[in-house]
């Protein structure tokens, strides 16, 4: 029998087996888009997914299938759609693939669910996904659905990212390509890091306002990473992963009674 | 430098490298889906996927990162979606999906593009959001993109079938979950195959029509396994893999000019 | 009182009272497109409506109208979009069709539905409409519905294909504005048929793959006629309407206890 | 060579021909809708296709198939969607199909268009269809098409009305199933008229706004007939039918530089 | 404590017992849209809000926030899209407004709806959207509602529009920015009313049908006023204002039982 | 001549000569949301109007009619949709009246346009419209539209902030309903607040994820106020007001090169 937390790896046998015995299931929302020239375009791919598997082998759940394109970059995040190498779906389509696919686990018999969104700009789409699908559920008359919906950088402690950055936190919105998701991969994928290339022309400059089209002068560094990347370990990784999959896990067993 | 034929592993500047010297890239479109209980659910994601990545390395292309869920399964060519471990999409979602990273690929550059199917529900949707896609394009003034679009199961030469199917090919209609499925993924994945739970239920015996509610007498196996995958190797596998292989390279040779 | 097998023939009162009696309703899907130069657009919607008619006759049902305009034709399967006189709705414009007649049918009280398709690339999409249909339905709390969904051309014995083919059936795939519509058309609408321009650049030799923009040397006989139209007689349509009716009408008294 | 006037009873080279010599095309847009019980539930598609194709014959024009399901009847104008026999389409698929099928007699090379609506209903979702379809046809870069849309009842001359309504016409709006509905059918389907089954239940007395859910002294006549059907006949129906032909002959003319 | 007919100015517990107290809601739909040289682009937002109000502090109801964007102006009856200062949405995207507002405020508790119409294209997407509510409402088993859609302009009486138009009432059709509309506005918004630039290059001599693109001999007034704004009045509009108010209170007490 | 900065108080030869001009044109968008007991449902469209119209002042521009209805509240950001009083759209349905606004603005020869955006959820359905907007618009040809998209909150100086918290500020999220909003409101329409009822149970406690359905203990505080209102005034809100109108005016200068 085939061992994995990986839904998509059992068999159908396996899979009705594990669903009928409450086990969660954690759903990774991911995206394609540059992350500077040090990091691969998967990242947003590897990280949701990596955590997934972390906390399903802590909590006996399962992970689907990563959804591995995401909803559209902007400028302000991630660089925006013009950056070589990003490959984004319409919000609206986006929404439509979230609500498509938790659907099919409510009705597959899934009744604890935990959305992990690792792209930024999937946050409010996804939301969109989720209350489309439950609208639908609960006119299926099905009451007895759990889900949690999170960004799985929310959950480091404050005390991780002031040993992170002893020189004060800059705030998660510059964070792309940066110290966290730097370390993260060298944690997940490290060969696919190269360290060498992580850029200094950072942290990004913005004005508080989106413009289109976007000017040379919008205070985004060439390079697409929006803060600093150098510094970042595998070491570091480890404490903020440590963080995201023992208090997802904590919250999982609070919220779902486990 | 990465050296990978997966787009997803690349940083931003290696893709735009890529795609500027004319890489042909290859999108594989897989399902979550019941194949039998000796296969996981992810049998239309790695073959597709596989398959790309082997023909990528031999016409020096890319592979972009694999549409995860696929179009709606039917009872008779696939089991359909009653069975547990299906998690499809409607096809408007998996038709604005293929639209939209079609488009986005073709933005970012892509000229030369193979649309490669692994579920066979996805073959329409498919063709749909690809000339979605085309419509949008061509009002943006580009008219240099070449596109291929196949199931990598049509590349299978007579005589291969011939050689797997000494008593005579079945036909590709129920060869789901059967022997090609089953070889294949002995090649890929051996160790997510269970050949000792290969069932002998079959061959499905449909009536020529589609019923809902799908009956119990519908001549369905309740194994979900269409047709018969004893006797499935991994040696037949590669025969197969060679033929999808060297016909895809050639053809799209041929088609792109290299 | 009109006596009529065709529903919209009928005054409100006489649907309704019939409806009421328990009859089946069969919905033909058609299409306008080009069928080579010896027939005429509207092949896929006389062909439909024909067995719709005769079967109606057959087992007291009633016929909705035809939907006229199919979902795109595809280069392999009908000549393609670009050939004069092919007028096609888009998928998810398809769908909805689908989806509101269906729906519609079912709110107005029929309980026995066949959609009979014919024209090859409604199949998908005609599965979607009927999918999103029954979705709704079955929210509406209506249990006792039964939906059959078919090809037509799928009810040919293979006696009778033999004995149309001596030299063995080339396949369902090329039919298209070939043997078996033509000698359909000689039956239903004879007058539309000039056997006289029947084509002999065919039969059509495709590679295995999709390709846009379409080139010159795609194997498309530019007749648009697939295979081979020659030798099309009422006699052998009759040969195949005999077993449409038949069997169609046998599967209908069989899934409808009737 | 086939004579028709009906495009799909032409081949495609023919069809090809007459839209390069510049013919005109008429695209008939129709309903299924419960029409009284002296009528059947097509008079909404037999009256603007008789229409169409008698003009047609006039100024050298041809009739694209008749769209046979419109959108939804309302209780003050048809009755509603409760009437037992009628068939509707959402507003909004109503429109995807006339934008679809608009959009591909242009692409066909369609320079002159005209949209001939026969059910009331009918008339804003086709006006969004024809918009929807006239957005994109600018984006691709048609510039010398040139599209009428009309109802065809507003083409009577104030002294047909006023010979078959000696004491004054009561106004179109309460005209559904009743004399010149009833009258033209008389003139082309005059086999599916029973005229002993005309109702006297009318005239219609709504109060001056929609109420949902329709109440039972909604003012609405238990047979479906807005106003009364009587003294309906085939003579009146060719006055009308002169009408029409001749002035939107005329104005087709006008509007076309024919 | 806010007293207002304002559902908008309230807090929400404020709103709250008004709703559990039974207070019907009025849902204003407005548009911005050309009204000639004299009046502003907000006459169908001012106009139905002003009714609403009115009537909502005769009957205790309170008036939803106007939708400030109507559904495409078309020429005949608002002088068309091309006029400049026309802002308008796409019939679907109304629809859904609609359908989305209507379908919350039931959520809210909502059981008495009054959608009041002050645009005339507005009429047949509004229709639509409530349609679409009241389905989705339909399957969350709520029973109780009761809802009216109306044109406030239908409540004007036969004596009063005798009395504005002693030569006769030329029709509702041509009153775009016309004496009602204008009369109305020298109630409501007297200081955006510019009398002296009231046009007299109508009325609107339209033929019986649409022309796109619009010819400049369409019959359409420069101006953009269909029919004539002099002799435009207060005291008129009052006339109009008194009969709105009463007899959409009447009709609302009469089908709310209250 | 009517002098307003309200587009939709113009005329449309007044505002076709303000556009030729080059003026500006702010969109404003709203929502009708719960803001605590205190507050009407309306804060969120007060408030971007308020600005809009004072920066419109400033900089010679024009404010287009507010839309009223907004995204979908969510719990952790404005109490959610569960909340009494609060009345929104879908993230589809709300980014289509996005897109259709601006098209039309954009048709209409506006050139200059900045996105106002009042309420939370609003941003990425927002930055959604606007992208299909512009999608349009560049295959329209135009190229010299420049358009800006901000939340009016984001333009308070740091230093503003420390002055209206001495004791630091809590940060963006929690403002809903409470200082910020409290005092704006007292500012624009201070015959709307209650300050007697502004509650003293928050702040609201927030895990750091969205759970459904939303659990009695979730933190949200029941009145709906984020935050703290306490110690609100109007000369607070003067602070902030100043703000945004100098440095939006600043902003759109350098921008739009006026």
């Amino acid at each position: 029998m085939v061992d994995s937390v990986r839904l998509d790896e059992l068999s159908w046998p396996e899979f009705a087996a594990k669903i009928a015995a409450g086990a969660p299931v954690l759903l990774p929302l991911g995206s394609t888009e540059q992350h500077g020239p040090h990091l691969p375009l998967n990242v947003d791919v590897v990280l949701p997914t990596g955590v997934c598997e972390r906390v399903a082998r802590e909590v006996g759940g399962l992970v689907a299938p990563t959804v591995n394109y995401g909803c559209k970059s902007m400028p302000r995040s991630g660089g925006g759609e013009v950056f070589p190498g990003t490959l984004s779906l319409d919000a609206h389509t986006f929404s439509l693939v979230v609500r498509d696919v938790i659907r099919n686990l409510v009705r597959q018999g899934v009744r604890r669910l935990v959305v992990v969104n690792g792209h930024y700009e999937n946050c409010w789409p996804s939301v969109e996904g989720l209350d489309l699908a439950l609208r639908e559920i609960r006119r299926e008359g099905i009451t007895d659905l759990v889900v949690m919906r999170l960004e799985y950088w929310d959950f480091a402690q404050r005390a991780t990212l002031d040993r992170l950055f002893p020189e004060g936190f800059p705030g998660i919105d510059l964070e792309h390509a940066s110290l966290l998701e730097t370390s993260l991969m060298l944690v997940l994928r490290p060969e696919l890091v190269e360290m060498d290339k992580a850029p200094t022309d950072g942290p990004a400059k913005f004005p508080p306002y989106d413009r289109f089209p976007v000017p040379d002068d919008f205070g985004l560094p060439p390079s697409g990473v929006l803060a600093v990347a150098t510094g970042s370990t595998a070491e570091k990784g480890e404490w903020l992963m440590e963080d995201y999959v023992t208090r997802i896990s904590a919250a999982m067993r609070r919220e779902f009674g486990m």
